[in-house]
Parts: C-alpha cells; structure tokens; sequence
C-alpha cells in the first residue's frame, strides 16, 4: 500500500501552541502556479501532462522540507488510498477522481502536500495546527520561491500568477481556517454568521465541503478574491473576520453554559456514552458525537490531550479510513459503521468516567 | 417519614426462580371484599368510614403474614408519600386522592398490601416474583380466609362477593402479570396481540396504566371477566393466554437476533451509554432505557444480577421516589431529571463494559 507512511505517521499537526485552539482546528493556505508556455492540464494531451508531471516531480524533490516525503501518482492508487487522501485534506476530491498523469508530493509530516496536474499544472498546499497564518505563510512562502528558481512560473505584470480558472488569478492565493462552532450552531446562530461573513466576501464551507448544516459543527473559512489585493492584505482581512467569528463562539459557548448547563453537559454525556458503547456508527453521526467531545474537553470534562484525539478521529473514521485500516474486507457501509463503532469503543473505553461536578462547582 | 420501611425494605419480589423470568416481571391477584350490612365507601359518612376503617385495621392486625407490617392513613401522608406508594403498586391512583378515613396496610416485605375505604372496604392485594399464580393465590386465599374469620363478608349466594361497581361482581378477583415484551414492540407486533387478547376478554395495559406504547415496553395483562367463573378457571383461562404472549415475545426476539443483531446491540449499548453519562433523563426514558438493559441481560450482555436492578430502578426512578430519595428539595422535573440521571449514573458506572463479541460469537 503506498500511502502506509502517511497512515501510520505522527503528524506535527498536532502542536497546539496557537491559540485559541478551542476553537481553530488548522491554517491552510494553498498557492496555485503553472509553468509558463505550457498548456494548463485540461488542455495538454497526454505526453506534454507527463512531462509536466516529471518536471513538476524533479522540481519539488530539490526542495529540502519534501525529501522523505511521499511521492503519489494517481494511476497507481486504489479508490480507497485516493479517499484516504481526500479525507486528510492533501488531495482534492477532483484529483482523485483523476486516472493519469497527476500526482501528488506529501511531506514526511504531511504538513504540505503539492498537487501536480490538478486543475492546475502545481497546487502547493502547507497545514498548521490551529490559528497561524503566519508560520504557514512562512513555508508555503519558502517552497514557492525554491519552485521558482526550477520552474519558469506564469505570470503576468498586470494580472499576477495565470491560473486555469480567473477565480485564482491574481496572488492565486486561498487561506482558509477550520473553525469548531459547536456554540454557534447549537444557539442557531450559524447561518447568521455564514451571511455576515458572506457579505464581506470571505467563504464558509463544511469540513468535507458541506454547507452550514456541517457535520462535527466544523466550518472552512477562507478568502474569496484572489485579485487586487497583496498576499498579506488578503490574509489580514480574512483574519479580521476570523477574529470576530471566534468571539462570537466564545460568547456563545459562555450563554449556552449559563443558560443551558445542563443540556450542553447531558449532551456531551451521551456522546461520550455512544462513542464508548455504541455498535454502528455511521461517518456524520461519529463527526457529531466527537464534536461535542472536543467542547467537553474545552469545558474540562475530558483531558486536554483528547482534543488530539478528536482531531485524528475527524479524520480516521471517514469512510475510506475505516475501510483501509480494516483492510478492505468490509463488504459495505453497515460493515464500516460496526467497524467504526469498534474502533471508538476501544479509545473511549480506555477514558475516565466524566465528572459532571467539576463544571457544576464552576 | 411514615413510608421509611417501605422504601428501606430489601423485598422479597426479587426472588427470580420462577422462569420464564426473561418476560414476566410480577404476578399479582386482587380480590375485593366488602363488610355486610355497610354502605359502600362512597355511600357512607364520614363516621361509618372511620369505624370501617377501624374495624378492617383491626382485623388485619390479626393476620400474622401483616404483622410488623406498616399501617398507613392516607390523611398523614405527604403527597410525595403517596406517589412512591403509587409508583410500588402498592396503593391505586384513586386511594392516593382521598383525603381521610381510607388507608392502606403493607405487609413487611410488601408482597401483600391491603386497601380500605377505597372503592371496595377491602381491596387485598399479593404480588409475587416471577409468573407465579399458584403462589399468588395461596397467600391471598389464607389473607382472605383469616378476614373473613373477623368480618362477616357481603356475599350472595346468586352473585358471589358484591362489590361497589358490578365490574367486579362474583369472584371480585382481578388476576394480572407484569410482562416485559421488547421483542414484540421492536417487531411493531403489540397492536396486533393486544387486539388478539383484548377479544378473549383479557385486558392490556402499561405499567402504570397507559395504553400500547407504555414506556419500558412494561405491560400489565389481566382478566376483566369476574362473574360466572371460578376463581380456577379465570386464572386457568388468562395462563393460556399469557402463555401464548410469552412464546411470542420469545420468538420475536429470536428473530430480533437473527436478523438484526447489530442494531439491537447497539440499541442496547446506547442505552448503557446514556445511563452511564446522561444528564438529564425523564422518568419515560429512563424507563425505555432501563427496558434495553433488562433484554441485554436477557441476551447475556450484562450479568444476571442486573435483572433485579433494572426492576427496582423501574420504581426507584419514578417521579415520587426521586423526589422522596432527594429529600424533597427538588424544585421542578428538570431538577428531578438530574437527580434521576445521577443515581442511574453512579449504579451503572460500576459495571463492566457490555461484551458485544460475547453475543456476536453466539
């Protein structure tokens, strides 16, 4: 199996020295770039997207953070190894439904991974763990520059980098964050919010891409525009909306905790009850249940190192995880869903019991 | 606190060694008896009330199985009081109401309680463990034999015993089983069995007196026929019945396990789970939840044992005994929901996690 290393790795992603993390899962941004005089995927026949890919492949293996990393191409993998991908966020849904002639580069850390014949010719992408902009910018700032020196990239004075599609022209650039909104969404307040940040041209999508009904009450914020703005002002105005969607989930969590205690700690309860006893899970149910989980540790209900837990879980229980781990003899998805359940039993098991009275005394 | 020892006492209901016990919960026989020459409770005044009740305290007294036993008016009970009586069986939703010169005798381990000045003068009840009519009867025979040495019966030779409302007329018995039927309300089969027995005269309710979708799957058979059969044959007549109900039940929980094991288990783990860590839980779930624990022992989940704890915490967890257990300083049903979830909580926190590969193996 070729991505045995990216399954089996302990990811850096996991330093939560950003604060605040109760709230931001990770920083993501991602650059676009093609090599100039050279068609964009869509439009290369099949030799000149090899070449592209050979190019793109010898280039990135110059850069010193992707040496020992994983070197993917598409042909070569089963649906679920490509779905495993998908769930950990290094590939597109799009490139995975792919066949030849595209790839992907993942670093040992699986804290950048670049897209080779994606939409377009490179797709460089760097993860943080909770809210950093500034150390993801760092790198992806670094690798851009050492693809520079390798690769002639398309770029016009007056439009900046070519893109396959005018929506990425520009600085191609899109930051985006995973947010964790449970007290947003529990006081039904989602889609307020999603509006606001709408209007000021600023993105909201689910984990997998959902809409507002995300399940895990997890939300993507990222930039709109790409053109007519610098790199750091598109950052800096995307930040200030973040900041205020983060305190708007504070705030929202502190009511729900002086108005509805009860409620909030009888639903953790009970996720914490199914996750440890539970025998069929299916993928958006197993999302919910470790939401609440992870505001129980927010709370001081569970441990902090469980939100590590919860945050691999978000991952490890989608589907294509589920069916690899287990080694592809589940025969469909009621087989997955005994297979997840067992899973989660056996981590939630091993936990103390909740004290409901540490909170109650606060 | 007059009902201490009835609330303290370890009774003898839990003796299980009348099988099937996987489906019936209790037996219980009624007869109603009134003193000749005397108005009906509701015909009298205020002063034969008081000398009826006198007069059947006293020949009660006599009777050796009700000594040390507790002698209760209903005019120096609280209203909580009342209810665990309620709630225990042991007093009817009708007695609970009246204000004065009506009460109620419970013998030491509670298997037999003896109403006066309800609808009847005398209302004796026995309850055994189990399905458990020839025991039943044998106590409630003697209790009626040694009252009748004392009291001079009102009885026709025409119509048997006569009683305030002719429902009862002639044997004046009212013989019924509590029985546990999860197979047959998963199967959605209980309309159809209750059509089938309501037309050979036997009647169907809950626990406490609700109709098909009693809470707990908890259902109470009985006769309703008291005239123009003996004693024998009104409980020849309902064992029939109740023996066909029971190999119904059996055979739809077979069924359960064959062709859905995965979502009973985790129907039933759910429920531990929820026990394990609600918050909040009304009596209604509670009794639902504590229904899939008592199947899961029944399907070797959880140790034979909980079997009696699942039938006290039936009562204990009803709404008065709360209250009671509490010390009456809950303020509303929600304060009540956690006082109730607590209790659930510290009891199955001491178990051992449900061993689902035990059945899966099966």
């Amino acid at each position: 199996m070729q991505i045995r290393p990216i399954l089996e790795a302990e990811t850096e992603l996991t330093d939560r020295s950003h604060a605040p993390e109760s709230v931001v899962l990770s920083t993501r941004v991602r650059l676009a770039r093609n090599i100039d005089e050279t068609p964009f995927p869509s439009r290369a026949n099949k030799s000149q997207r090899r070449e592209i890919l050979a190019r793109c492949q010898d280039a990135i293996a110059g850069l010193k953070m992707m040496q020992k990393g994983s070197v993917l191409e598409m042909q070569n993998l089963s649906d679920p190894e490509k779905q495993v991908l998908v769930e950990r966020h290094l590939i597109s849904r799009e490139l995975s439904n792919d066949k030849g002639e595209s790839g992907v580069i993942v670093s040992r850390d699986q804290s950048c991974a670049i897209m080779i014949n994606e939409e377009d010719h490179l797709r460089i992408q760097v993860l943080r763990a909770g809210y950093n902009f500034k150390g993801a910018w760092k790198v992806i700032d670094r690798i851009d520059t050492g693809l520079e020196d390798k690769l002639d990239f398309a770029f016009s004075p007056e439009w900046g980098f070519l893109t396959a599609c005018p929506t990425n022209l520009g600085t191609a650039l899109r930051a985006s964050v995973m947010l964790h909104l449970p007290g947003l969404v529990m006081a039904s307040q989602m889609e307020k919010v999603v509006r606001a940040v709408n209007q000021m041209g600023i993105a909201v999508r689910g984990l997998y891409g959902e809409g507002t009904d995300a399940s895990g009450s997890i939300f993507q914020i990222s930039n709109q525009q790409t053109l007519g703005e610098s790199e750091q002002d598109i950052i800096k105005r995307l930040t200030g909306v973040l900041d205020t969607v983060i305190e708007q989930e504070q705030n929202a969590r502190q009511k729900l905790l002086e108005n509805a205690a009860p409620k909030v700690l009888d639903k953790i309860g009970r996720a914490f009850g199914a996750l440890q006893n539970g025998h069929l899970l299916s993928s958006a149910e197993a999302m919910n249940l470790l939401s609440l989980i992870r505001l129980g540790v927010d709370f001081g209900l569970l441990p902090e190192n469980e939100r590590r837990s919860v945050d691999k879980f978000f991952m490890t229980t989608q589907p294509g995880h589920i069916q690899i781990i287990s080694q592809g003899d589940l025969e469909n998805s009621d087989q997955r869903d005994v297979e997840r359940a067992r899973v989660l039993r056996e981590h939630f098991r091993g936990l103390a019991p909740l004290d409901f009275d540490t909170l109650e005394k606060t």
